[in-house]
């Protein structure tokens, strides 16, 4: 993405995660793909994105393997992207952004879109909990450590890409 | 930040947070800003970031009353950047980045930052839960209502900015 080059000397899982998912497009590609968009041209409308950022976005998303290609069709030979197991799992990024932006920019009108938790029929409110002990964790709970000689973010997207 | 136009008509509060901290390096200034950062200097330092995209970042957090300035000299006239309450509660997000990049990214051999939970010994896998019932949640037991009408992505950034 261009701007690995300054951070990429520091081991850690958030500036490494930035450099996959972290452009706004790249999340509103992957908030579309959560609601059923597969293919180029509903992302196109959908986000008014240039069909060339789009595709790079997309392929950028491919060789990490958040998303995969899959044919459709094969004259022409059409493919649509679907979700990883990887891909799926940024729900929980997306949902504490959800929350956050909920919260704290839309307030009490609220925004165009709410969750439901179907289990216990309230609107969610998104926190983090441990999945150990099921506890729901606060920053006052965690204990940080910084262990020396792990790979670098440069490093860890190279081995990620020729995965 | 100048990609507003783009999505600006929407109603959608993952893309309003992307407008407030939707650029790696914001993301970044956040996460030193958890680990005790407070200082122009110090952001600078550690993320080698251009002074005037330091300065302007920033200034974006404190207008959206993510950070908040506190003098600590009268003479010369200094001062620095906390956490708000709306800004520490960008842990969530910030943790749940770190989780999915130490397990899709980092793998087995760990990153250089782990976090313990105190309360039950393990390593914080993080986990969306719901806050009204306290279970963990995955998409499928969400259900997601659109409603018509709400702010869009512009009018709900002019609104926090002028809060």
């Amino acid at each position: 993405m261009g701007r690995t080059a300054d951070y990429s000397k520091e081991s850690c899982a958030v500036a490494a995660t930035l450099e996959v998912i972290g452009d706004p497009w790249t999340l509103l590609v992957i908030r579309d793909a959560f609601n059923g968009v597969r293919r180029f041209e509903q992302w196109q409308e959908r986000l008014g994105v240039a069909r060339n950022v789009l595709a790079a976005r997309l392929k950028t998303l491919v060789r990490h393997g958040v998303l995969e290609p899959q044919a459709y069709s094969e004259r022409p030979p059409r493919h649509e992207y679907v979700l990883t197991r990887k891909g799926k799992e940024l729900s929980a990024v997306l949902l504490t952004m959800h929350g956050w932006g909920t919260k704290h920019l839309y307030g009490e009108e609220g925004s165009g879109v709410t969750f439901t938790h179907k289990a216990c029929g309230h609107e969610l409110d998104a926190r983090v909990a441990c999945a150990c002990c099921g506890e729901i964790v606060q920053p006052r709970d965690l204990e940080m450590h910084v262990r020396e000689g792990r790979l670098t973010v440069a490093e860890v997207l190279a081995k990620d890409e020729a995965a």
